[in-house]
């Protein structure tokens, strides 16, 4: 595996604008409930959070499954919500959690990473019940976020299962993971970052610093992770977490003003815990 | 959980289609190899499939990358290739490795599973890193089958990790699959199914006849398991198992009679193993 040629890396680039508008990821949800709280269909929820979006936050990321849900024509709002957000600046995590045999991740990766893709995101989340080695091919077109420790505790049962090392399914990935940045990436923040929710007790047995990756910290707010457990669970890595919210400030819309205005309070409560 | 009404199961109409075409189910997989090789682009590959699987095989599963690496348009032909192999009589079982929380997964659940479904396949695959009991989303409005054991080598590393209990992961999905089929469908195959590779040591250590559900086989032919090795691995529910292949069955193309053929044997060689 190598890591995909950037002139500036997703690292970077996420620095450069958490500096500018915090560290808060916008989730873009369109659930039936906000559809039908809105007043909109799927296109008019996109022109709208591409008007909330721009010169608001770092990063967006939509979650795939409220575009699929919609079949083809979906799809199709996701690409133009996808470029119409790089297009205005905003970095793009696409949250689609594939993850599949090598052959296959090969597909998905150029589905949505690197030069070509038909939907262009910045990054994307991949799921590893396959095998973090099988997502090479993810890897080398764009940085990607592992899901390694999941906010919903039913993932505990998979996730908290130990290997014969005695090491748990998501120490295991925090390691594997560190191994990966360093080697694709010495001496920086490397392509490969974690999915891991701060709704559990925090990690006190797994280093998240030495893991030298960005980390999306899904579940604030709807899903009962505060501002509070963010900076808790990532004290030593504070600026490298993007905590994400969707149902929360998805509720303060439709309008771009009263969106924004959630955006912005909720990343000032974090900007002034993560620093 | 409960699972989805239906006048015939998916279990039901795969034995019947089963006695007719035998076990084989065909993967729909138009990588970029095999569209080059066939000399035609995504909405000829599905033309000469819808033509191929008529008449011909129990069961497709379209590989859902293959489809997304071009972008809505891919999804449109997919979308195209489902109905058509519906209206044609033959199940089809879509390989989309989803899985996510809870209210992600309803979302993907509408997307692909039950009435009013853009795209409506027969059944799909998910994946558990988030954990099964986060997949009643999917059982309510359809059958699945559940990523249990991948033909991937790299997989190990999750699959094999074991609970407090000291089952492999691998081990407690079919344990709790045969749980969650037991409750919902007593007596019969329920429309919980398990992907299972064959390409392993056969399982000693599993009772995969008393999960009570469907398996998956993916990974026959290209991926290195034969028709005995599938044999081997399901000796004890052989009626139960779909023994996938692609690449080497869409090599045979692209001109329908050579698929039907490659089909045919294949086809034939599993039912005398499989009975």
């Amino acid at each position: 595996v190598t890591a995909a040629p950037s002139a500036e890396t997703f690292a970077e680039r996420f620095a450069k604008r958490r500096a500018e508008f915090g560290p808060l990821c916008l989730g873009l949800d369109p659930s039936d409930d906000v559809l039908g709280a809105w007043g909109v269909d799927l296109d008019g929820f996109v022109d709208i959070a591409l008007d909330a979006a721009a010169g608001s936050v770092a990063v967006v990321k939509p979650q795939s499954a409220f575009y699929e849900r919609h079949g083809w024509q979906g799809v199709r709002s996701l690409s133009r919500l996808v470029s119409g957000c790089r297009e205005g600046g905003v970095l793009v995590l696409l949250d689609a959690k594939r993850g599949d045999v090598g052959s296959t991740n090969e597909a998905y990766a150029a589905a949505y990473l690197g030069d070509g893709a038909p939907i262009h995101a910045d990054a994307m989340t991949v799921t590893p019940y396959l095998g973090l080695a099988a997502m090479g091919a993810y890897i080398e077109r764009g940085p990607v976020f592992v899901v390694t420790r999941s906010s919903n505790p039913e993932g505990r049962a998979v996730q908290a299962a130990r290997g014969p090392d005695g090491l748990t399914v998501e120490q295991r990935m925090v390691l594997d993971i560190g191994a990966l940045n360093a080697r694709l990436a010495p001496g920086a923040v490397g392509p490969v970052g974690g999915v891991f929710g701060p709704t559990h007790a925090p990690p006190d047995d797994m280093d998240l610093a030495a893991m030298n990756g960005l980390f999306l910290a899904p579940g604030l707010g709807t899903q009962g992770a505060t501002p509070a457990d963010v900076a808790a669970c990532f004290a030593a890595c504070p600026d490298r977490v993007l905590p994400s919210a969707s149902r929360s400030l998805l509720a303060a819309g439709p309008t771009v003003a009263g969106l924004r205005a959630a955006v912005r309070a909720l990343s000032d409560e974090l900007s002034s815990l993560l620093g």
